[in-house]
């Protein structure tokens, strides 16, 4: 006997690869391109390292306060987190304390099933259709919780609000948790039903859209009551999660609405060309709404696709498992960027359509 | 029925009041009265706004090996979170995985029992001798994991490194964790054990002697194996848990040795000018090794002194529960802080003689 056998066994997760070399093309891990607001270089150049001496506001004000101008809700009505990922992970052990089983999809972000192992949190995944879309009914049954990425991860696929609201209202005894890390390309939040639904949860991040993957900054919003137990958990577990520093670049960002409007708008714009590139060189995937595109091609496969593309320092994501194991998922970069992984592939696919 | 049923309630934690008036004298809370190394303020400066829009490090390369190098051990036995609660918290998750009860002393930091209750993690307590100090003999019987602050909070007492050796090389089948918040204030710490106990886990803070609280550091350090499995849990739980400005800053921090020592050097000698002057004033208190003390008058109730201070703006801790209700927690301010301090202490000492 010995220590060990008290030790709590997970699945050891591997991060996505973060290479850093100053010419490679990172497309692996739906960073935003742009920099973020000039408005979060001014905060940070603001910023007092004396008063870091002192702990941070643990209600996190200035963000939540900023946050819920910008999405009119009251400030209770906001919870703010370490990323998503902190928040998401906070509500599982905060909502999904029942018996039955949380239903997510079985295609869907990774991290799900890692949590609800971690919490002791019984599940079961609902298969999404052939084309990727998620079947309403399938969530219409006896459950302890619901949790739904909108759009999608990796498929990047949105699914209309009105399905997602059948959900929501059918499920009146469990939490329901739209995962909107991916809504501000062109898809459409969930949030104007939380004041209907009082167990609807909507989680966002400032990874993506905000351009602050570094900052580490997430937020959830519902109603009063729900943010209240989530705060509870919080409390009890880590007072003071927001740096003082992330509360500070997060106000900033959120401020910036224009800025935020315009390179959203620029990704958009490049993930809708990229559409008709991939097209013209072979490739189907569901029509992204997110800032990525998950891709197939009608000849090579993605693995050796996502080989090739590495040997010329161009980093996309592959994942190795069922069902999705023949795409790649390609974060939309700059114009440029894309213009290289296109005249990359061009060649790749040259190249073994001669060797064959 | 409702989701509530499934909602996981928690006795909600009140953070410590953080008020924020110019003139207020803020002794409440244990931060640092100084400000953090000027090279803080310069890796803040040289931060760069546009990095942010990346994925921080996960594995936090920057900021562990600076904190390797500080204390002489490899990389792979430094574990970093967001403060010490939550690499405390993680370290709960992790090691305390048994049906049998973890160990703690009945006074101590008021976390420990808040994170067992979390994560379902069966607790006992160990009292504390009258005058404080850690039977040893406690803590040697079966249990499912001990964890010990050293010094203790809210005492402020240094237990001999010798004591707590006795306790871990007892426990082979328990993770111990010295939680060395305070540490760096003239105590000394168990790391040289680490070399011989794979058992052992250290746990220190950015928030008290580096001056940091704001920035949400906290560390363990452990054998290469013990670190793994924290590495392991944290990865499956929040892959990016420390923002970039937070890897900057206390990577600048640790590598500033001589102003470290300096301004704990300054409050070491603050603290033991204050105990003669709460002697003279009448008050008893353990001898602490911290960067407060935990006092009690002769004559008034702590909570009469609280509150006779809190009209002047002057905050302390007071904490209503047994055994310590009649204590006040001072942390060590500057010295001109402290100067107004008793001042202040003196006027109602003796406003309250005369009016008795």
């Amino acid at each position: 006997m010995s220590f060990e056998e008290n030790v709590r066994r997970v699945v050891p997760y591997v991060p996505g690869e973060q290479p850093n070399r100053p010419d490679m093309i990172k497309l692996n891990t739906n960073e935003c391109p742009y920099p973020p607001s000039p408005r979060v270089e001014e905060a940070l150049r603001g910023l007092n390292a004396d008063s870091l001496r002192l702990y941070p506001d643990p209600a996190a004000a200035e963000l939540t306060n900023a946050l819920a101008a910008r999405y009119q809700v009251k400030p209770e009505q906001v919870f703010v987190g370490v990323g998503s990922d902190d928040v998401l992970a906070m509500s599982f052990l905060t909502f999904f304390n029942s018996e039955k089983p949380i239903l997510f999809p079985d295609i869907t972000y990774s991290f799900y099933d890692v949590w609800a192992d971690l919490f002791r949190i019984p599940f079961q995944t609902c298969p999404l259709r052939e084309d990727f879309t998620i079947c309403a009914e399938d969530y219409l049954k006896p459950n302890g919780g619901i949790v739904i990425p909108n759009p999608n991860a990796p498929t990047g696929l949105f699914e209309p609000v009105a399905n997602l609201e059948r959900i929501i209202a059918g499920n009146p005894d469990s939490v329901v948790i739209i995962d909107e890390a991916y809504v501000d390309f062109g898809a459409k939040s969930v949030l104007p039903l939380v004041e209907r639904y009082e167990n609807l949860l909507v989680v966002q991040t400032f990874s993506k859209s905000r351009a602050m993957a570094g900052a580490r900054i997430g937020f959830a919003i519902g109603q009063p009551k729900l943010i209240s137990y989530l705060n509870d958990a919080k409390f009890s577990f880590n007072s003071y999660t927001m740096s003082q520093t992330s509360l500070a670049v997060g106000r900033a960002a959120v401020e910036d609405e224009a800025y935020f409007q315009k390179i959203t708008g620029k990704i958009i714009k490049t993930r809708e060309r990229a559409k008709k590139e991939l097209k013209a060189l072979g490739f189907t995937f569901p029509d992204s709404k997110a800032n990525f595109i998950f891709a197939t091609h009608e000849r090579l496969s993605a693995k050796e696709i996502f080989d090739s593309l590495r040997e010329r320092d161009i980093y996309v994501r592959y994942f190795n498992k069922p069902r999705i194991d023949n795409y790649l998922r390609i974060t939309v970069g700059t114009d440029e960027q894309m213009e290289a992984l296109f005249a990359a592939l061009r060649e790749i696919i040259a190249g073994q359509g001669t060797a064959l």
